[in-house]
């Protein structure tokens, strides 16, 4: 038959609803493109028989069943028993997992408990997967004509094991009798309605390669899948649909498949030899996060400030004390203050600040929630022009304040790289009104 | 039978992974405070055949059956075919639906497609149940022992048909026949196995209240339910295993339920009337970031530097010159001399600092990747103490990028509670060596 895959994650707080399982998704993702069609997926409680019960019936309509959770070192932790229950097998320790588990500990300088043995067990007949970057150790093994690997479902290890033992093992399975390709593009500044728009007949449902939109924390995702029975052909009709969609869409598509916006930004100041800093107000260290989550950012990032209340700002940043007092934080020309005191301090090429009203408290008529300032400045050629130049751009955020702090904090990295990239800013949707200074400065 | 649910749930984009079921995480906790446990969540792709096995699978094994998903207008939804075939009965049209469904349209001033038509539809023997929220009516409908409930996929929809009519219909079927209360506290510091070994006897399979620990992005969470026919009696039970834990995890800690470690921390410098300050380098403002995402941050939180290289730890932070240069930047006495340069420029009340390596690269055999320093500096009520007092703490983290960047900006958080709390810093499991300044400080 050909490979049809379950997928069974196990734990109570998963099926209490305490926890949202995210791993399932993910594994169906990668095995798709793999070619290989999940069935379904099942949320099964830490219960010996109940987790037996759904890898017999599993292993009877798939042949390839993956398992995640239920491997940890504590009582309520039951795949491996109850595999070897749906097995009829007994469990045995293997040698090699115990000594694996004991240097784990050893190198932390941690204490090993008793229940930790526990995780270097496996039903017999069985294989063990050895974990490098955790405690638990996966499982392989058959049942009818299934073959099942059990991974944790602490999600990085679980990313590990897949991408490090199950993937390679399902390539070299041979080829699949049809190639599935998928890409996704990642686009940030405006709407999945505006996005679908934009798109128009390639999203029809019954286009090959398929085009979807999916949105998650103001990233709109384009997804692409191509199916066909020639991996060729579904290689060229993939390339071709990324470039219509490119083009339908322009400069706010930051990044394909995995790179994240910081990573787009971080890229292109490394391209283009530029370092930055930041000035942030109501993100409070969000921008500079996201940046430093990029490997190697620091050849392009020199640090920044954190100015979260008006002290701040006036003593480490030198915004005027009279516009704060006449006009509050929320207005162009503290953020482009903010953005050339950081500047001036810190010696990079370009600031980006960021200064707004996230919520829930704090908004009026005038300014309400959601209403933030950016504002991007720039080290001239020539010296003489002081204050340095700048531009601000005020947007108009909707959500909790969560989401207001999130979206400030990606719009501020989106104008930084439509800067670099010498794009207008009217890709960012959200953005009511441009000031460009020091004429438009508020006086 | 006393109730047991099963919840479904349909779409093919859920099978794929390209989006997350939320909807059976959201329904299981919606049934658990009704006392109705769930058995599993499954989740199908849109295939009639598929569909229909999945539910006369679950209708033998559950008394309820709640279904999301698959009954919009488009020719992938076929729940509602699914349904009927399980039953095996036809489809039928309901006059009231397509006339609900028709004014749906009217109302927006949008064009009512052909296909819309087939929400109208429902299976022969079942009722339609109207949904005033969106176009596509739910099904209840009768099936061996159980009631099946088939409501949108649309989590707005979901919860509003939800909370109309399924659940004053479960609440009507009379008092429950128990009583489930769940609780969850949330520690940080110390591994799952840890936790596990103190939680000891307490988790129990057969134990009621039930005990189990679940571990993401480092925190360890510790959930409790107690399932008792008097309801009196869940509450008491629950109120006495909360407390027996919390005896035996200690000042670790930090929260009950859904507050977050950072959240803890606001709320214990807003009750000590106490200001913080951060200096941060490898995390780059995520402690700022997890700060500031309380609302209300404001009052306790001045702001802080990202002095992510060194000269900006230099200029802005007075970190001298020859520590730098002879140590470099991993070593207790530049975290503490962060820490103080921070508190000193801010005028806050506390600082805290931070300065490791991140990786993946950066690392030695004498400081390799997951090296951190964290610092502590306050103001002394001794004018004349300087430097202010300061103590360090080195973590030796595993993981990678992102996981050492969250566990070291969570510690220093722990840290600051501690501190408030008057609590002992050995909490902190994967600390393992502390040195206080001045003494200690590196020569």
């Amino acid at each position: 038959m050909s490979t049809h895959a379950i997928i069974l994650s196990v734990g109570d707080e998963l099926v209490l609803g305490q926890t949202i399982d995210t791993n399932s998704a993910y594994l169906s993702q990668q095995l798709s493109a793999l070619g290989i069609a999940t069935r379904y997926h099942q949320t099964v409680e830490d219960d010996e028989a109940t987790v037996a019960e759904a890898i017999r019936a599993a292993s009877t309509q798939a042949s390839l069943i993956i398992i995640t959770g239920g491997i940890g070192p504590t009582e309520d932790d039951l795949t491996r028993q109850a595999l070897a229950r749906a097995m009829n097998v007994p469990l045995q320790t293997d040698a090699d997992s115990l000594r694996a588990i004991e240097a784990f500990f050893a190198s932390r300088g941690r204490t090993m408990r008793q229940a930790n043995c526990i995780q270097a067990q496996h039903p017999r007949t069985s294989s063990v997967i050895p974990n490098p970057v955790g405690t638990a150790p996966g499982i392989q093994a058959k049942l009818n004509d299934a073959t099942i690997y059990v991974i944790p479902g602490v999600p990085y290890e679980m990313r590990y094991l897949y991408h490090h033992v199950i993937e390679p093992q399902l390539r070299a399975q041979g080829p699949a009798t049809k190639t599935i390709l998928t890409a996704q593009l990642n686009s940030f500044g405006a709407g999945e309605s505006e996005v679908a728009h934009k798109l128009g007949d390639l999203m029809q449902r019954d286009r090959n390669p398929k085009v979807g939109t999916t949105v998650a924390d103001g990233v709109c995702s384009v997804h692409i899948r191509a199916e066909f029975a020639d991996s060729e052909q579904a290689r060229t009709q993939l390339q071709r649909t990324i470039e219509q969609v490119r083009q339908r869409l322009g400069a706010i598509i930051y990044s394909q498949d995995e790179q994240t916006l910081a990573q787009a930004v971080v890229g292109l100041l490394t391209e283009q030899g530029k370092t930055v800093t930041t000035a942030e107000s109501c993100t409070g260290g969000m921008i500079g996060s996201m940046l430093t989550d990029v490997a190697g950012a620091s050849s392009v990032y020199v640090g920044g400030w954190v100015s979260y209340d008006n002290e701040f700002k006036k003593r480490e940043l030198a915004v005027p004390d009279d516009l704060l007092a006449k006009h509050g934080a929320v207005i162009a020309p503290v953020a482009m203050a903010m953005a050339r005191g950081a500047l001036a301090r810190s010696g990079g090429d370009i600031a980006i600040a960021i200064t707004g009203i996230a919520g829930p408290d704090g908004g009026s008529d005038d300014k309400p929630v959601g209403t933030v300032w950016l504002a991007l400045a720039e080290q001239s050629n020539d010296d003489a022009q002081t204050p340095a130049p700048a531009k601000a751009l005020l947007l108009n955020l909707s959500g909790d304040r969560a989401a207001v702090r999130d979206r400030a904090a990606k719009s501020a990295l989106q104008m930084l790289r439509l800067h670099l990239l010498d794009e207008p800013l009217d890709g960012i949707q959200w953005a009511v009104k441009q000031s460009s200074s020091p004429a438009d400065d508020l006086k």
